[in-house]
């Protein structure tokens, strides 16, 4: 079973990963090192320039960045959720949404991975759906109990791991990853 | 007269920094780079990191960064107040203080200084206010209109550069550089 290194502080963001990449027959190791964070309007510059701060490695790492981009705030908290959760958290973002008819909104997930043969390449994929007008549920971590995907009466936080990651941002980033590594070193 | 280089991109910054910097005798040339902005919960790392990035060079050169830190809302906007102006903007931030009693916040400047033969070093400073129930003025920039510095009714808006640069956070930021600056150089 391959081993791949996981650039992330984030033991949730850990757990989603390690599920999603199961299947794969690929284990991951959390690679606990300083991330570089750099301020860009996208995930994929700020995943792609934490990845290449670290390199060259004679081994291969990724890192995940995501973000949830409200059409109605343009594109608001996008790339600094997390700061964001941490101040004005769920509570602030209901209330800028107070009276705004618009609550489409998206996760974004980016995700930076190097090789050592092939260097860093970046996967970008993203889940649509809506801000509800309450939180709801006590699963997942940072606006999942607000975000309700297109096709799902539920929030995020309201599904399993295992349920968010059939349909997630970051699932769908991570997997595309996991068959691009596989197909070019495992085919 | 000295020459000193600002790396900035903002027109604003530069023509008050200038003003600041007149009556020392200290000319300011835009330094027109790229600068790495890190995500960080200080200004001081995020200015540190802009200078580092770009050493050594052979001549002297300074980045200043600014934020909104409201209280209230733990801090935010803070170090992302300019990605902040440019989504849920004055609007959003007067709408997330909408019924809440405390308005204090301050604004803080971190100017970081390269010299070939002292390396980087930062001055951060601080100007306190409130939040004001309506935007006021079209000086300034960024968050000015809704600034009320402690002492003035009016918000940064409604001064003049002159007047915003007798108090303002970036003139005492940019002022101890200088007061350094001269004492090390021209002392």
């Amino acid at each position: 079973m391959p081993s791949v290194y996981f650039l992330t502080g984030n033991p949730h963001k850990l757990e989603e990963v390690r599920l999603i990449l199961k299947p794969y027959g690929i284990k991951v190791l959390q690679l606990n090192e300083k991330k570089l964070e750099v301020q860009s309007d996208t995930l994929a510059e700020i995943a792609r320039a934490a990845v290449e701060a670290l390199t060259p490695r004679r081994y291969v790492f990724f890192t995940e960045d995501a973000g949830l981009f409200i059409n109605a705030l343009k594109g608001f908290p996008g790339p600094y959720s997390s700061y964001v959760y941490k101040t004005i958290g769920i509570k602030g973002v209901l209330k800028l949404m107070e009276g705004i008819k618009d609550r489409s909104a998206y996760f974004e997930s980016a995700v930076a991975l190097y090789t050592p043969e092939h260097g860093v390449r970046v996967f970008v994929e993203r889940v649509y759906g809506r801000i509800s007008e309450k939180p709801r549920g006590t699963g997942g971590f940072g606006f999942d109990p607000i975000f309700v995907p297109e096709g799902f009466s539920q929030t995020f936080a309201e599904m399993t791991i295992k349920e968010k990651n059939k349909i997630s941002h970051r699932a769908k980033a991570v997997k595309s990853m996991a068959e691009w590594f596989i197909s070019n070193y495992f085919a």
